[in-house]
């Protein structure tokens, strides 16, 4: 089996080293637009061989895990080039933009939409970490818009890997991912900013930090070349949360204003909830 | 050596588990307000036996570990109760109104004002960790109101346990703290409280968050009954940090609006710094 993976960074090579345990006959063929990473991916062993383009007519399968602006630009190019029994899938954080670019493509039965949810805050493809998506669920949109048998070769890997795969239409996928992954990281972001700015010139500080902290700054590591082109993508939605988050916010400031310290406690105290729900989310315990 | 443990909780739990260990010789006498809590961390192990106010003057060392409402009350109570080689510290989040409360207390010299920088998003005594405060930094205010002697022994207690020591005056912590621990709660109970708002009759939608929410939200399983207290004690700082925070999220959200995604990539690519001030965040890596 000929496995092409376009973009070899964290993601793209988790899923080469999943890949490599899973079905060690593959042969993996890797590209990138950054030559570095396609080097660095070749001698970390999670590529066979560096590709191009020109040879995308003899892969059986094609994972593209690019940043979502070069997703709508790369995702046509490529689904041209692919032969009639190659399925093309992608991994990006917005799917709206990205099914609507395809939508009218000669090759759309090529074509499945996923995102799969998992990451870290790093990248490259020395971030790649293997069994990355075991337990994980991967989303896919339009699933009726692809070939059958293209849609089986996918989902038997995905099955292979251990994800959970849930059923869901774009723009319903990028509503409640605004939610439940977007606002996390303008949040992180934002906290970082404030804290920075207020003690840029009292480093010292940082030493009254503890993990929570840690924890709640630590989606600002992440990478500015994906997270802005995401933004972007779903900007409605990720208005419409950044108003409702900055909405309570105001609220709770309304109330230390005002000494209300049991509406403080209640807030609190219904948000307190959020430990039955995280007890859901998979693997992540 | 006799240590008197008041409240018996995460925090004070965890001293008496190092204790235990670093003084095999002293007994830990527990007081809790809840008698489920003394009960329960007698049949843990964490303390030797329950007690009272009553025999306070008995006590070496007091470890005062109540939510800082309670600290206000009761730290006047246990100083007139303690001998005058006796050591009383307490763990408080906010230290201004604390040490105002015993500014004039005839036994000022007997308390030490401490805020150890560690904990977890849990609470009560079976949440107690041993090796908790290992390489976290304790911080000291008002060193100098404390008697010498009495330093001394909390001090060698500290450096037992592993703990970096800091000192610095209450206004200063109060300030500081509100930017490093404080505002990280908010974000994190607003932010658990946007989601589950807007996602509570689409249960499924939590099969959608992955690790970086869970990462955001962890502070949000917080005690309210600790936390009310601490933005009540420290109002003026905790606002300050509040309109900086909503001031930046506005401005991220401007610029979303005016699809400014240089000015959105700038800001993320700024703020990806936190990555090296993290770093220096001792044992939390």
């Amino acid at each position: 089996m000929k496995i092409f993976i376009i973009g070899i960074g964290l993601i793209g090579g988790s899923f080469a080293k999943d890949i490599k345990r899973l079905r060690p006959e593959a042969k993996i063929y890797g590209i990138d637009a950054n030559p570095a990473h396609e080097e660095e991916a070749l001698t970390l062993g999670i590529i066979d061989v560096k590709s191009s383009y020109d040879e995308l007519d003899i892969a059986d399968m094609v994972i593209v895990m690019v940043p979502v602006d070069a997703m709508v630009v790369e995702l046509p190019k490529i689904l041209d080039a692919v032969n009639d029994d190659c399925v093309v899938f992608d991994g990006g954080s917005t799917k709206g933009l990205v099914c609507k670019t395809v939508a009218d493509h000669p090759k759309r039965r090529n074509y499945l939409s996923a995102h799969p949810i998992a990451g870290t805050e790093f990248s490259g493809p020395s971030a790649a970490i293997e069994n990355l998506y075991a337990g994980k669920t991967n989303i896919i949109c339009e699933v009726e818009k692809t070939a059958f048998k293209l849609q089986e070769k996918a989902l038997d890997l995905f099955h292979e890997m251990g994800m959970r795969i849930c059923y869901m239409n774009p723009e319903a996928h990028d509503k409640h991912i605004a939610y439940v992954s977007h606002l996390s990281h303008i949040s992180s972001f934002m906290l970082g900013k404030t804290v920075i700015e207020k003690e840029k010139n009292e480093r010292d500080i940082f030493d009254m930090a503890g993990s929570g902290f840690e924890s709640t700054v630590r989606l600002a590591k992440s990478s500015p070349a994906m997270w802005t082109p995401i933004f972007k993508h779903n900007k409605d939605n990720v208005l419409d949360t950044l108003n409702e988050y900055i909405q309570n916010l105001q609220e709770f400031k309304q109330l230390l204003e005002n000494d209300d310290y049991e509406g403080i406690y209640n807030e609190m105290n219904d948000t307190n909830r959020i430990k039955e729900i995280l007890k859901g989310i998979p693997l992540n315990k």
